[in-house]
């Protein structure tokens, strides 16, 4: 069993913090209990080092998608270095707002009007409060995953199964105020019939908020569709783009089925590490942001966008959708041929740079661990998805690929009864995660 | 009449923006409209430079007081710096959080656990949910400024006057849900008879949130009688310091009043300029966290403890709450002189380290608008209230008060009806602000 300060740390953080660490798809026991190395001391490219200093290949979240462009890249860190040396906050405003505004608006024509947050959540809050400051109307319908805040946990007051699907199965939505109770009603995705229902039943709803793809993308005709009702039916229809924006095109994904929302909210990847999330919208609608109170100090911080315009700039010189998005065609080729080898069923999903596989057998998340348990000895961060980033190079696949052949070898013999894989776990299993996979 | 490119910018912003900025305290209209600068090009110490290149000393609020150790400050620089160059984000978490824990509950002995977020608004989420998760009752009685969430601005539906005293007058929460309708009840600092009429009619309360000190300081007993209330029914006690923390003693101002919170809120000045907001609180509270879902990508950045560490160890090292207090008691003292000698009532009020007067006169915003403006010419920003920072220096505060006292006067001869403040004005007058003015 490998452990290390990391692990040692980590017990002294889970006395100090509720949960150990501020985003639950960063928990260790999301990957390996007692063993995943935890915490980093650099990050640079497609690498990261622990806090022995020993050295991975990431192969699994890349900063769970912030970092399309590899961590530490030189012009996007350069330009913060710039703020840095030239001040971060003051009591004037940072002229970078109104031009990655600017930039926003003109790689999303139909949209007039942004809004800066630092985090998805808030994104997705003010996103809400704008939607129902416009329309007057309280109740949103929702598809996908869209944070921690109250008015999207509140669907899963009463039954506490709403977001099974969307979330985390089972979550208790405790603290959120029991009158938000009907506010929020979820639907499928690609059941536009659930959509209609909610419309027919509902006079007070008064948004859609959806993530353009999910698991499996859309439907035929299913995202125009949702469109029609929204227009039909006066309801503000929101595209949650935090996870999906400028994975596959050079902005929000929805830009690719031709489908145009009232709003999107851009986030993870649109700094390439650097807090910023943005908010943009037709100006009928964003103006109702003036009629309500939406406002944060550090909102006004110039990092994020700096590093946004300069994350925007080489995404474009790079193209960097079309490599991220070749690469995880790559690995999913990779994990079917293998697959294919060694007799097991692999279902695979997710976009092409957020690629996610699984195998449908009753000792998955233990060969799930057991996958994470090996790669880390070959000193490869791995579990079951990859967000792809710039720096993933053929020799980078390979080596990925080299090592988890063997792997999938033994999972056949365990299913095979060769094998037991109780036997070659050293550790705990891992905790499931997310429904969401992409 | 001054405009630069920073008006020109602000003007294009303002179709860009609803609202033009991310933060209403940073809006040019709230200090000289259509002449403010609006957007720095760099900031340093307690100067910062407009986007023609014009330097100013800043008189006003210090990036809305996130700066006590002023813009720029070379060590907690050099750790964003280190940031940067090692990697703002990975798939693994940053050690400097769990050392960041450390250190405020190290402050803090009565506090045990400790969750980060990025700005102030969230901060004041995490808090309310955690409360209500620990207590399962969803009212929560509040006192002060609290952000921009649903969850306080409901405390407006209805009459739209609820918050007149805590935040701006006549507030429409437009957006926020009506069913959150009395889940939220104010009452007024120092009126310990309001808050204990909540408890008596409102079973389903289970928090108290407030700011330890508003305009003025506590009245002798009155937050040990909050602190008895709490604990006599069983309510979670949060004391909101995001903005007085830091600035009176090494932490929570309730250090200086002896009154122990079961959660307190850090924010602004926490990163000097880098964001970073943290709640801590005791175990039994804290542990609710774990029950709910709050999670959140970028609050996972590896600048914001960082620059909180360095800052924590220079505002110890320098005494910086003691620094900043001197200066603003001896700002009070100019203020006060300078009134006395132009026989003009002066009303001064909030912590010495973010002190603000005003005038009970008609024209009192026309006059604010006259010092802006005045101050502006001789390349000061200031209007009516002045955060402190560790860089205002006996030389800076003389050249301020040097350039106030003919301003002063003026105002004098407007009340004598020497002058009229309409005749010397040169644009439109000041929007009013926060009723909050600490």
């Amino acid at each position: 069993m490998i452990t290390g300060k990391g692990q040692e740390l980590y017990k002294k953080a889970k006395k100090l913090i509720p949960g150990g660490t501020m985003l639950l798809s960063k928990r260790p026991e999301m990957f390996l209990p007692e063993q995943w190395p935890s915490y980093y001391s650099k990050a640079k490219g497609c690498f990261l080092w622990d806090l022995d200093g020993k050295e991975y290949l990431d192969m699994s979240i890349m900063g769970i998608g912030t970092n399309i462009l590899g961590y530490g890249h030189e012009k996007v860190d350069e330009a913060v270095r710039q703020v840095v040396d030239t001040g971060n906050m003051s009591t004037l405003n940072c002229p970078e707002e109104v031009a990655l505004a600017e930039r926003l608006v003109s790689l999303h024509p139909w949209a007039d009007m942004v809004r800066f947050a630092r985090s998805g959540g808030e994104a997705n809050s003010i996103a809400i409060r704008i939607a129902r400051a416009a329309s007057g109307r309280d109740q949103v319908a929702i598809c996908g995953y869209h944070g921690w805040h109250d008015w999207y946990l509140s669907a899963n007051i009463g039954d506490g199964k709403n977001l099974d699907g969307h979330l985390l199965p089972g979550l208790n939505p405790l603290g959120v105020p029991k009158a938000l109770s009907k506010t929020v009603l979820p639907f499928n995705y690609n059941q536009i019939e659930e959509l209609r229902e909610i419309v027919r039943n509902n006079p007070d709803l008064g948004a859609i908020k959806m993530e353009v793809s999910r698991n499996m993308g859309p439907a035929p005709g299913f995202l125009e569709e949702v469109r029609q009702i929204a227009t039909d039916n006066n309801l503000v229809l929101i595209f949650d783009e935090c996870t999906s924006g400028f994975r596959q095109t050079f902005g929000g994904l929805h830009k690719m089925y031709g489908v145009e929302p009232d709003i999107a909210m851009f986030g993870k990847a649109l700094g390439n590490g650097y807090a910023i999330t943005a908010i943009i919208g037709r100006k009928e609608v964003m103006e109702a942001a003036q009629k309500t109170f939406i406002s944060s100090t550090f909102w006004t911080e110039r990092i994020g966008p700096s590093a946004a315009l300069a994350t925007l700039d080489e995404m474009e010189s790079l193209k960097s959708w079309e490599i991220i998005t070749n690469n995880g065609l790559k690995i999913r080729k990779g994990w079917q041929e293998l697959s294919d080898i060694y007799d097991l069923k692999i279902n695979i999903v997710g976009l092409p740079a957020i690629t996610a596989f699984g195998f449908d057998l009753a000792d998955w998340l233990k060969y799930k661990t057991y996958i994470t348990q090996e790669m880390l000895k070959e000193g490869i961060l791995a579990s079951n998805i990859i967000f792809s980033c710039v720096k993933h190079e053929p020799q980078h696949l390979d080596r990925y690929f080299n090592k988890l052949e063997p792997i999938f070898k033994t999972i056949s013999q365990c299913e095979k009864g060769v094998q037991k894989v109780d036997d070659i776990l050293e550790g705990p299993v891992c905790h499931s995660g997310f429904k969401r996979l992409n």
